[in-house]
């Protein structure tokens, strides 16, 4: 129900996922009538080829986007997004998907599905286009807002799970962000995770990267704390934005340019597809026993259709049970450092 | 003697500069041998008309750019920062411009230099290109790497005086950047911070704003801690830089983009200065007694010379003097308000 398109974009994008992936079958939670409603104004054939594998499940409470979490947790039986989440504990569903309130998504799911491998608390993960046409994982996107050491080393192991299952890497390598590349910058709790990271073998860890190591390709997973990570990818989109209007401005300026602009609409559009957002829409709740994916507030329905091909990939690749697994190994190994007691440094 | 490219740009920036501006006259500090070899590359006619307005002071020891502040501060007389920044302290200089290590220039700055209006320590600021063709200024940029509430509303007045001083805007729009922008959403100080701001007259603060807020043209100023600001423009740095080298590949794909890229030189030019972050370089140290400007580590000569075109507005409107008085005068209506007791909330 969520998203600033509401059910439009998330029963249109869930066809457009149906009709991607025949083996797939989607339970949509909401008021019933909204639903429905949204559903008759698909394509006559389009619906009744899908229809089947598209089942509405009656959950007349929505939870607001300007919800607290802690509000979201009080309310009764019967939203939607509670309703979505106990459907994944109790294994009716591999994976559930919203375009709703991130804070009260991440409430919640904690409640019903617990965390695996030791995690206090998820953290929200996406991957985000490299220089090199790879990608590269950022976490934590804003669940956990100031965290100390132990939980950004959490962060990169599960970022390095994420991206050696999801694009089957070898050997993922991970950095942490900080003001500077030299060991001596950034808080206290940055460099006492560098110091642990450092001392782990099954980990490879290549020291601090700065915010433009996000997009070089030199990297495969960046960690931050959650107000940092936030600030950074909103930004970006940002700033993406900005330079993609002023793409189309330039060819818009004059008449000489409008010419040339008609010719060069193939490669312009080519350039769109490729600065696409939309193309990494779904954000990861990393460490919950169960695949939840948070879409794009902003996302149209081939946004939320990617999304739902992002928690495909992870029931694909049971990404849980690997945190699970891998995470226990990995903590085992961790040798117990002290945090560094140098004052933070510029 | 700083950044990338040493004292090639600085020196052959400092010469676009001298030619753009008739009543400049500069001092170029460090080794006398490497800048008068590097004066002595400028073109003979251009380097007869600038000579007069251009002296060497010899400072034999260059501050190496992995030098920690702590180690800086140490360093003896003769450094080329440190006699630098002694020529602005005794006003034989009125601005002092460098391109070398950030943390010794801030640290060496602060204490040559001291600070106004009861700031305890400098905040780095920049402007930023908004969507609406203006410019919004973002601080702290890494001076401070984890700030209280206090410190936060420093920056926003700094801010607020920066925009109002230079940019001319009679009540420059003020935002504090957050995860969220909802009121219980952020850190402990954000929130903190926010209740101060709102109870404060003089300033026209608009709440909080997410990362794309930077971007939007709705605000003057983001204010932040400079751990994220550092992520945060470096992040945009690479993220410019990226989507520019996509720009120059889509016209360069094949045979037909190549003409049409050809065709098309004159407005991909025109967005390339478009984009160009040279046009805004310079980042100002904001809270001293003096006026002290970082250029980018990785600016060119057009680059040095624009961060010394940002000193001359400084000095042309007294930013120091005002800055004391207007933050004297803000601090006096300031109510006491104690901090948020709530915890951090996603």
């Amino acid at each position: 129900m969520g998203g600033d398109l509401g059910c439009q974009a998330t029963v249109q994008g869930t066809a457009l996922a149906l009709q991607a992936h025949s083996g797939l079958s989607v339970r949509l939670f909401g008021p019933r009538d909204a639903l429905q409603a949204e559903i008759k104004t698909l394509p006559r054939r389009f619906r009744l080829a899908l229809e089947e594998r598209m089942m509405v499940v009656d959950a007349p409470r929505v939870i607001p986007q300007s919800m607290k979490p802690s509000a979201a947790l009080r309310v009764v039986e019967g939203n939607s997004m509670s309703a979505m989440l106990q459907c994944v504990a109790t294994s009716d569903a591999d994976a559930g998907i919203s375009a709703g309130n991130t804070g009260a998504l991440m409430a919640l799911s904690r409640r019903e599905l617990g965390t695996v491998g030791g995690i206090p608390r998820p953290a929200i993960c996406t991957a985000i286009p490299t220089r090199t046409g790879g990608r590269c994982y950022l976490l934590d996107l804003g669940a956990n807002v100031e965290v100390g050491a132990e939980r950004l080393v959490d962060f990169a192991m599960m970022g390095s799970v994420m991206a050696k299952r999801i694009d089957g890497l070898p050997a993922p390598r991970v950095a942490l962000l900080n003001v500077g590349i030299e060991g001596t910058k950034g808080s206290r709790s940055v460099r006492t995770a560098d110091r642990i990271m450092r001392s782990l073998p099954s980990m490879d860890y290549r020291g601090f990267v700065e915010g433009d190591g996000l997009y070089s390709g030199g990297v495969d997973v960046v960690v931050c704390d959650g107000f940092v990570g936030n600030a950074v990818l909103k930004a970006s989109e940002g700033l993406a934005r900005m330079l993609g209007e002023r793409v189309q401005q330039t060819f818009e300026a004059h008449w000489g340019s409008r010419l040339v602009g008609l010719l060069a609409r193939p490669a312009l559009k080519r350039l769109k597809n490729g600065l696409d957002p939309v193309r990494y829409n779904g954000a990861s709740l990393l460490g919950l026993r169960g695949i939840v994916i948070k879409s794009h507030g902003g996302a149209d329905a081939r946004g939320f259709a990617f999304a739902i091909s992002r928690a495909l990939q992870e029931v694909d690749q049971s990404l849980p049970r690997h945190l699970d697994r891998e995470l226990g190994m990995m903590r085992a190994a961790t040798p117990p450092i002290a945090d560094d007691q140098n004052e933070d440094v510029t």
